[in-house]
């Protein structure tokens, strides 16, 4: 078969848009903190849990925030009986859907771990992707607060875990019931008000970003950005912007807090049990050793997914690095989650309580590098044994079969080039030896073999490229029956272990 | 929140068929059988790649073998540009597009493996999915035979590596241009007899199947299977038949094979160019003491995928299984692949020579679990702290957390029941031990702990539940301080480590 080249028909090799290869680096990292984080979650006594990539579109139901894209942000398409099927979107809307299916089969409480990719149709831009992996954590069929400081602690076991310093992250804790209490107090109770009253929360998840002055911006009439683009408020009166603005109120500790909520929400009985929820795992985290300096109560904090019923957790990394134009930013979320008593019911009928969280897998790689805290690397580069004598290709295939069978990673040099393009081809493969026997060795019986690392250690100490002839540093012959020690002394030399 | 049960409207939990759910025995398995495969990939000196779950529909192309739905068998959506999408089908179509993309900054020959989820959009059966895992190995811009060389030996190093014993696994090794060979001899040259060509080669690929007398009728006028229904064959004389079958010609060795293979093939270009591929393989693994029993030159192969241009090679597991019917069968392939130098050359506009197999994860499992041969198991349940007094629950979360800073696997018990309902909880969990502290022990100081395998041990062997309750076998006291020791104690005495 003979392919001529067709530049005109020729198709171009390229991903489509939030779409990323990964490398031999970057998956050797990933494991490392994936086993790190499996470590953490089989403590707490979650059990790994794989449910597939593509689910009923009306089983994962649509609760994804897209403020501009109403019914969008899924990937979907038509199966051939007419039904619609979705790629799943995040591992809360499937587990949901596994826990309805299988529940009578289950323990109850059921606590369960998942990672694995999920898929956004959004617009793709900088560190934000169409596909990314997710690592999430929940237990369902309890309504405990208990469940939801296990979360928290664990969340906080899990960034140490990672090298992540106490004092570098913080676990913000608030309860949505905290949040309703409040829209309560202003007057927007009922489903009526329900647009009106996620524009607030909206609001409110924009602290980070825009600081009181924005919020209050968009709590009233609306907020110009630096480009002009204004985006419409929440229109609430002076009056309930203020009530509402208390959630930021400063106060000494997560006790503190607490006690503000109690005098802010006296009117809402809803408030009040999101306020007791927060005591209670408040309690729970300080007894066991977590304090504010680690798990925190944060009344600001609302998290985006509208499914959330009670009790909200952010995993905030609070180290500054430097954005697009070089000022100091707070890196931010790497995850979070809450409760959500009401996803499962969708399927039984019934309330099915429910608490877990997720974390950014990719977002939380940058974060670590970020720390220099990337540990797990790829495998060190293999033994390249050279073809210097095409017709001898089986002997040398024999030698690699040896290295192989030591235990050693090894391969045949399987390309067309000479010998010069071979070494470059080690180097470029960070071989830490080649091995080399041309038509004179093999009269002899031996093998060359040049230490790479040695060499180019070499090679910038020597003046010239006699010198380096004459001298041919790094490079030694043995007995082919000593092939095998002989790469094994070189690997030595250079603390090079193969698993 | 309360939602209302109710019947009508509720949403039905159910899987779209043929995906499915994996719980902690089966990842744990597939786990240990990725790593094992993993090591010896590595081993070769392949590099880990990962790439995404969707590509461009066109970058993909249409290679899937399906004769009764063309242009189907994907899974595909259109973007928001109006470009197509699909979930890519194997995990070849997306290494061609990658190598195309980056071919400038890759070393060559490029060496890569790659692991993860493809989809089928076909018809789901048992055993068959429409998302599973495939597990590849390439070899890209090496046209050498000693790169197919390599794959074979690499399959037969990864059956042994996974506890399949030479015998009980075969790796057969064709070439494409053996069979255009005898196609060509036989008058069927040229693009012109595409379809009739393909006739006979899916006739030959049902050999294992139906045997010689019904490849025979598929390569004549057409076979009625049990059922009745009838399939068309390719319509070839009787005696272009009997020079097809000739691939299937009893022999004593692969060099035997070889031998035929250059008598029947005397005038065709092309079949003797394939020949001498399956000479230099045949060579080269049997310098490196594969044996036939092992890797073996079989002219009968042939492997779905259409795109393949040279060797060809099949993992074989041959030990005996029952059909559905109660009938032994071979269990059959698991795996194969084999050269596709045109792939790559759909972007590049000129050929890249390239080699490399798949292998069917859960076909795999599903060979080594006849066996026996499934290693790996989830991790033994948590220690599981109940609830005895919910006004402590504080004190429970402490011992909890004090097991978990011991390494121990621990939890909560975080559900509603009474002790009763906590003890069948743990059972369910398979907890070795759990922890219960009533009022009594804390005024003493003390805690309780069950040793739940002791504990049914015993049960089996005592008379009533008078003796039971009088003699409380398995479960003991300690002072709250030696918690941790007590309950190392309960795990060293089963033999329980967690990781």
């Amino acid at each position: 078969m003979t392919v001529k080249p067709n530049k005109a028909n020729k198709l171009k090799a390229r991903l489509p848009r939030g779409f990323a290869d990964r490398g031999p680096n970057e998956i050797a990292v990933t494991r490392r903190m994936l086993d790190r984080i499996r470590t953490v979650f089989e403590r707490y006594g979650f059990e790994p849990l794989e449910t597939p990539a593509v689910e009923y579109t009306d089983a994962l139901g649509k609760f994804l925030p897209d403020e501009d894209r109403p019914n969008e942000g899924v990937f979907s398409f038509e199966d051939d009986d007419g039904q619609w099927l979705s790629l799943r979107y995040d591992l809360t809307a499937p587990l949901a859907r596994y826990v309805a299916e299988n529940f009578d089969s289950l323990p109850k409480p059921f606590r369960s771990y998942r990672v694995g990719s999920v898929f956004r149709n959004e617009k793709p831009g900088p560190g934000r992707f169409r596909e990314f992996m997710q690592f999430d954590a929940d237990t369902v069929g309890s309504a405990s607060p208990a469940a939801d400081a296990e979360i928290c602690m664990m969340a906080a076991d899990t960034m140490e875990a990672l090298g992540i310093a106490r004092g570098d992250y913080l676990i913000k804790v608030n309860s949505r019931r905290v949040l309703d209490g409040i829209l309560e107090t202003i007057g927007l109770a009922g489903d009526e008000n329900s647009t009106q009253k996620l524009s607030v929360l909206r609001a409110l998840d924009k602290h980070d970003r825009l600081g009181i002055a924005g919020v209050k911006q968009l709590l009233g009439e609306g907020r110009k950005d630096e480009s002009g683009d204004f985006t419409k408020g929440a229109g609430l009166s002076e009056a309930a912007i203020t009530t509402v603005l208390n959630v930021f109120e400063p106060a000494t500790d997560s006790a503190d807090k607490i006690a503000h909520l109690d005098r802010h929400l006296s009117h809402s009985k809803t408030g009040q049990q999101g306020r007791a929820e927060l005591q209670q795992i408040d309690a729970l985290v300080k007894a066991c050793g977590y304090d504010d300096n680690c798990v925190v109560i944060e009344p600001g904090v609302v998290r985006g997914l509208e499914y959330y019923t009670g009790a909200v957790y952010e995993i905030d990394l609070t180290f500054e690095i430097k954005d697009e134009d070089g000022r100091p930013v707070r890196f931010g979320s790497v995850g979070g989650g809450g409760r959500y008593d009401g996803l499962i019911a969708r399927f039984r009928g019934e309330q099915v309580p429910a608490t877990g969280f997720s974390i950014g897998v990719s977002r939380l790689m940058a974060a670590l590098a970020h720390l220099g805290r990337v540990e797990g690397k790829a495998e060190p580069g293999p033994v390249v044994v050279t073809v210097f004598d095409r017709d001898r290709i089986a002997d040398y295939q024999k030698m690699v079969a040896a290295l192989r069978t030591a235990g050693i990673r090894a391969e045949l040099y399987l390309g067309s080039g000479k010998m010069g393009v071979q070494l470059k081809y080690a180097d470029r493969r960070s071989s830490p030896c080649v091995v080399i026997q041309g038509g004179d060795e093999k009269a002899k019986g031996e093998v060359q073999i040049k230490d790479l690392i040695e060499g180019a250690r070499a090679a910038s100490s020597i003046a010239s490229h006699e010198e380096w002839r004459e001298s041919r540093p790094a490079q030694f012959s043995v007995g082919e029956e000593k092939l095998v020690d002989a790469v094994r002394e070189v690997l030595k030399r250079h603390n090079i272990s193969y698993r």
